[in-house]
Parts: structure tokens; sequence; C-alpha cells
């Protein structure tokens, strides 16, 4: 069935049948506005994430029940990099005539069931017909208590550098499929990393243990690269940073598979993108608090460098001298 | 200069730059997300909706600061329909190659006018290269006190229905668009016409008005066209409507060049989308009232039928007689 038997409202009546409405939703989908309550004391966060046929995703590799989950990680990730709740979702479909409703009906079920393991609803949205390829743009909204909320801009000098999870492996992922390489001839290894590029997953947990501890003094997450997102930190945080190359938290499956498939993997895991694990800084006096909040969550934390008061932020290898990279994340229109 | 000179943090701190942050916003455009404070004992209302070239606007006929003030300004709308107080907005740009910096820097002096005039922060957003069109995407946050929201779903048997302003401006603005008629040489009501398109009017205060002084029973804002958006007034308050056909208000201009444009002025006005007037339904006995309430909005409201306890939504000639239209407004996937 297409997408013009079903017609613009029922397609959003579809959609709307499949969301639960759970916390703090007043009126969801099917007003002019969602009507939803904050908890009294708590702040609002707000993010928005735009996800563009053939500039953030092929439909080629990405399955529909993968892009659903995909589209909300990628703005969960934001409410983690705040330490917030995530909670109520907004979410706008521009499709082309020839998508298939069950195309739709795969993706709204990979959207809602990333909704579910987070306690978020979809309380609204827009949908229309597109002349061009699929656009996605979902808004995630979440709370959390003021003096908790973890910004980019209070990294203090002397702090440690953390990211939780490894590095690069998203990246490596997109070069499997680049290589139009069936992921299984390469080895175990290729499933699970082109699944972190396919269907990441938010750390809204661990966002949430570190705000809630006040263990971490910045935080951010990693969607253009580590070097490119702590360098958000540095600058916003009037501070510089030194990352120990060799500390920087790698797979089993990228570095079996790294070496065959780019000729510099140390500056994929530093400058490549769509990991979404979190940066943050804290206090050295923190570090095994972190550790262990952090392994309660499921998740292992590193420490890789440490913030500096001089600027920029350089890399170092293991005998002290310096790792030289000009890559330093993906950016749009360049 | 073209956008790839400037890059993506280049252009977001050129909007940055351009944008006030006033009520409630403890943390705008640069972090994770954007933290804002909802008053004490308020409701959050949010909406979004996506405009795309060449399904939504063109820019042949969008000059790019009016653009810039429409995109809001749709949105703008859906909050006035809730009878809401809009606050905060993000904004998502994904953009073609071939766009010059003028041109966004247009759009965004657009998108902020709207914003100053209504009291709107600009707190995020996410911008992006596009391989199609330019496709916009803008999220509202408003807020107001739970007890006095409007909803489409409580209009009662035996209300008023009423209309602000003038229905089928836009549509036949549209038309003259469409004609490649240049608007100055239809006459001087061309200009009016085209502008109600190109630059509607969000009704804001007349929405305010209403729920502050609890006025109206039930409230929609005209964008697929007034019959289909009365409609989802009469689906989802389980009543029916019946409609005056000679009470419909029209404008000097719509009166003076619909009949060189169309065939069924009648139908364009009663169908017709985009005009961002405001319907609502209320019991007579508020009649003069919300005529003097929203008459120091500036805006005319006009009783143009009868809610009624009988299923589906019918138009009567002034003899009594039915006026047959088989057309109900713009839908999407059809």
């Amino acid at each position: 069935m297409k997408l013009g038997g079903l017609g613009e409202f029922g397609l959003v009546s579809r959609i709307a049948s499949a969301s639960k409405q759970g916390f703090g939703v007043a009126t969801g989908i099917g007003d002019d506005a969602a009507v939803t309550v904050l908890t009294p004391g708590m702040q609002l966060l707000t993010s928005t994430d735009m996800l563009l046929e053939d500039v953030h995703f092929r439909l080629a590799w990405h399955d529909p029940f993968r892009l659903g989950r995909k589209s909300l990680a990628v703005n969960l990730s934001d409410i983690a990099a705040m330490g917030g709740i995530p909670r109520w979702a907004l979410l706008c479909l521009a499709i082309p005539a020839d998508i298939p409703i069950d195309f739709l009906d795969e993706f709204t079920r990979g959207f809602l069931t990333m909704a579910d393991e987070h306690g978020v609803s979809l309380v609204g949205g827009d949908t229309c017909a597109s002349v061009g390829g699929l656009v996605i743009t979902v808004t995630i909204m979440g709370e959390q208590l003021p003096d908790i909320i973890l910004s980019r801009s209070a990294a203090m000098p002397g702090d440690d550098i953390w990211v939780t999870g490894t590095l690069g492996d998203a990246a490596l992922g997109l070069k499997l499929l680049e290589g139009d390489k069936i992921p299984s001839s390469q080895g175990v290894g290729s499933d699970y990393l082109v699944s972190r590029l396919l269907d990441p997953t938010p750390r809204v947990s661990v966002g949430l243990a570190l705000s809630g501890t006040c263990l971490a003094t910045a935080m951010i997450d990693i969607s253009d690269g580590f070097l490119a997102d702590f360098g958000h930190i540095a600058e916003q945080s009037g501070v510089g940073g030194l990352i120990r190359l060799a500390d920087i938290p790698l797979s089993v499956q990228f570095n079996s598979l790294a070496s065959q498939l780019t000729d510099d993997p140390q500056v994929l895991a530093l400058s490549g993108g769509e990991d979404y694990e979190l940066c943050f800084t804290a206090p050295p006096v923190n570090r095994e608090k972190i550790a262990y909040r952090t392994k309660k969550c499921g998740v292992t934390a590193t420490p890789v460098g440490i913030v500096t008061n001089l600027p920029g932020v350089n890399v170092i290898n293991e005998d002290g001298s310096p790792f030289n990279t000009t890559t330093d994340g993906f950016k749009h229109f360049t």
C-alpha cells in the first residue's frame, strides 16, 4: 500500500494509535499544540535534529526500524548531554510519494520502541509530501532541576577529560558500508560496527547519573567527532585540553578491523562522528566515584586527558611527543 | 558569498548573534539543548511545522524576508489556536549549496522580526546541507494556565461558529501567483491578497483575548481551509455544524478580483488554505463581548454558523437551500 491510499490524516491516526501517552501529557497528538506538564521546580530542555536522506542516511543502508530508532536516539543524546530526563518528542516527516506504508509502519515502530525505552511520549509533529528525499525532524523535550543541569561551559583547568564507551566504531561502520562490503564478510566485528552507526545507544542513564551526583563539571555528546566536540567544551569554557592518544578507548571490533579499512585508525577514533557517546570533564578527585557510577549504568567511562588553561586542544603520543592531526570532525557546508 | 565559505558553525554564530534572548531563557543557542523556564502553574504548549521548497513555498515567489516571517508565523498560529502565550522557538534549516549568505541573512532577519513582534526568543535549532531543496522546520513553545487552554474538542451544540478576519484571501493570492501575473497588473487588491499568502499574521492577541476571558469553547487555526479545519473541531467535539454561506467574511480585495481568477469564489473562501485566521466556537450569549474583545485586538470576528448535534458540516445558502461543495481543504499525499 502506498501513502496516497492512506492520506495525511490516515497516516497521523496510524502513528497516534501506536503511541502511548506517558508522564505529564495533558494533550497529545491531535490538537494545534501538545500540552504537557513539567515537574514543579524543573526547567525545560529542548533540542532538535534534522535527518536528511542522502545527507545523514541512505535508504540502501538504513532499514526503517533502525532509522526510526536512530531519529529519536540522536535527540535523546542531546538531553543526555545536559544530564536531563527525556520526556516528550515531536516528529516531522516529509515523505516521498514512493515510500510504502510498510516502511512508515516499521519506522514508527522503531521510533516508538526507542521512546518506550526512555519513557518518552510522542505528543505531536507534522507530516507532508516531499518532492525530494525523506526528511525527518525530531524535537525532544526533557527537564531537570536547574542546579544540576550540565552545560558545555563549566570545565575547569585540572579536570579530567572523560569519554564513555569506545570511539570510532560508527565511523568505521560507515567505512564498511561505503566499501559496499557485506558486513558479515568482514568477520563478526563488522555487524557490531555497522550497528553502532545505524542503531546508536544514547547515554541517557549515564548523563542522569552524572548530573544527579554532581560529579562532572561540563558535558557534551560526541556527534561530530571527539576532538570537535571536546573543542566545543574547551571553547565555551575558555580552556584547552591535552589528550593522551594511548588512552582513547577502542573496541575489540575496531582494533581487529580498522587497519584493513583505513590508513589512519587513530584519526578515525579521534575525529569520526556519530558515536553518540558522552564526553565530560570532572575533578580528578571524583575519578573512582565516576567509574563506579557509570559502571552501574552498564557503560565504561575512561579518562583520556586533562583540561588545561592553555588555548587549543592537543593530542600527545605515549612518549609525550605531539600527535598531529588536522581533521577535527564533520562539518556541513564545507 | 556562498555558504561554504562560512561553514556550519559560522552560520550558527551569525544567527545566534542576531537573536535576542528574552523571557525565561536560561541557556539559548549553543549548548546541546536549550534551557528555559516556564511560569509556575503554566503548562507547556509545543507545536512544529515543516516548510519544504516546491511543496509549501517557491523561491520564485517567496522573498527570503517574508519566508522567514512566515516560517515562524505558521507556528505562532498554532499557539494562538490554543489561546497560549508564545515564548521560545527552535529553527532547523537544510540548505542547498547554492543558497547565498544574503538570502540566509534576510531569512533570519524576517524570522527574528516576527519573533520580536510576539516576544519569542530563538533558543536553538539545527543547520545542515541539503542535496534537495530548502527545508525549514520550526518548533514553537508557549505556555498557558491549564484551565484556560482552548482545545478542539469542547464545542457544544448551540454554540456560534466564528472566524476572524476574512477567508480565501491567501488562496486567491496563490491563484494570482500561479497565473504568472504580476500582482500589480490586477489592481491594488492583488498586492494585498499575495501578501496574505506570503506574510500571514498569526492571531496571537485574539487567541489570548479569548482564552483569558473564557468566552470561547473550542478553537483551531485555519491552515488547511475553513471547512476542513472546522471539521476537526466537529469531529473532535462529537458535533456537527451548519454554515451560513452569506455570512462568510470576504475582503474587499477578494470580492473585486475573485470572479476574474476562479469559477468558484465561494468554494475558495470555504476551502482555501493558509489564511491563518482563527475558527472558534462560543455560546451565543457571549456574542457582544467577543465582538468587543476581538475589535480591541484590531481584528474583526464574524459568526458564520451554528454548532449542531447532527453529524457532518453543512453549508446553506441565504434561502436555506443546501450549498454543495465537495472540496474540503488541502491534504498531503492525495
